[in-house]
């Protein structure tokens, strides 16, 4: 595949070549985007190959045998939490952010200590700042009680949560995120830091998109506002990318479903 | 001061023995130990001398200034979302784990990339694992339905969330800990990882003492109940390291008060 972006990438040494041989594994729950699709987007975005467990018919039994109580991890490897887990030759890691600490350099997704010392804790906090306030907090807006119960359980304090994230949280994370992209730091404001794409951009075009599939409404009426014209330009120009493009039309992009953003036209203003 | 632990510091370069003299700087919301918490305690733990903002009278200001819809960073660094944030020279970021993952190996609380590739990732999902499941979410009892609003206006829902909480949440969290504590890679179940203290143990540490704090009882009953052994005598070994004992009996350490672990007796087992 061909990147738009070949500046992005560092010169591998000839160590980091061999290792490039080795596969990379996304575990992770099948049937919806879900936070496997931060990971997706880093290897789709870079070009580089991966296998995604979602479209292995054992995917349960994969995710459920690193996350079982019986699963104390191996020597080298702590067990697992949560998916979703990379594999990636004896490691194995879980923690969407922190697989995409990993990644980054790999993929060419974040400024080398050499360019920039900083750059790789800035793209961090701007991710998971995305992933707190675009990511979790919406999946808590339908399971604001108990995670383990239904949302048709905790249905009446779900429309509560909406109204007050649809209200305040919302436009807190995307102001936010538009004074990054208004900020010196960010070399233009076309991407959120350093003046070139890098992860952080990807997951928060996820967070922007999973909260259009959700609250579409809502969304348009803000987007309209024009109040955070650069976090809806930037997940415009996501979307455009080359590989993006292809991904997002391909069969690899899987449906929202019911996932962290699910579309519940009752939590939705009218 | 003292380490008891100096095998876990490694050489420093020329270049950085001459980055040390640089302040590191915490900014944190005054009154409560809060997410600054863990900042704290690494730079306790390793006795590198800090600046802490709290018992600055000007802290408030300080803090609005850096989080103010007004700013839009620097050249080299993006706006803050939310506090703690880490001042270290001309660097400024926040994000309690990415400052945590800055720290690390400037503090020795990591192992190196040279004595184990794969440490700083483990270390990092380990310390997300413990934000996510007994810090954040831990928050989230008392505020279930809108974090602007008052405890008081949820009270009813925080105690049903309460329930959730110490039946099924805590347990699945205090139990992936003891099953890492269980695990070949914590070398021998003291320390989560690699048989020696990282700062994801003084995350567990101050995550488990907040639980302590918030529910008494529920904890005492755990306790007792033997289940996860490994855990509460992970928290009684950090509390007894020497650095955390002097600052534990300090007044530099916050009493719990209106935070993240807040004791609300009927949200707490009889």
């Amino acid at each position: 595949m061909t990147s738009s972006q070949p500046s992005a990438k560092r010169q591998k040494t000839s160590e980091e070549s061999e290792e490039d041989n080795t596969p990379y594994e996304l575990i992770y729950w099948p049937g919806l985007p879900g936070r496997g699709e931060h990971i997706r987007l880093a290897f789709e975005e870079s070009g580089i190959p991966y296998t995604d467990s979602a479209f292995d018919p054992k995917c349960m039994d994969l995710v459920l045998s690193h996350i079982s109580p019986e699963n104390h991890g191996d020597s080298l490897n702590p067990p697992i939490c949560a998916p979703p887990i990379l594999k990636h030759g004896s490691l194995i890691i879980n923690q969407t952010p922190n697989i995409l600490l990993y990644l980054g350099p790999k993929l060419g997704l974040v400024p080398t200590a050499e360019e920039d010392e900083g750059g790789v804790y800035h793209v961090n906090q701007l991710t998971l700042t995305a992933l707190d306030g675009l990511s979790n907090e919406v999946h808590d807006v339908h399971h604001p009680v108990d995670t383990g119960l239904y949302y048709e359980d905790q249905k009446e304090e779900a429309k509560r949560k909406a109204d007050g994230y649809l209200k305040n949280r919302l436009p807190k994370f995307l102001g936010y995120f538009e004074r990054v992209l208004g900020g010196e730091a960010s070399k233009g404001g076309e991407w959120l830091y350093g003046g070139r794409l890098t992860y952080a951009d990807l997951v928060l075009f996820q967070c922007v998109d999973g909260i259009k599939e959700a609250f579409p409404n809502a969304m348009k009426r803000i987007e309209n506002e024009g109040k955070f014209s650069k976090v809806f330009a930037l997940h415009k120009r996501v979307e455009e990318r080359p590989n993006i493009k292809d991904y997002l039309a391909s069969n690899r992009r899987q449906a929202y479903g019911m996932g962290i953003y699910r579309h519940y036209p009752e939590l939705d203003e009218e």
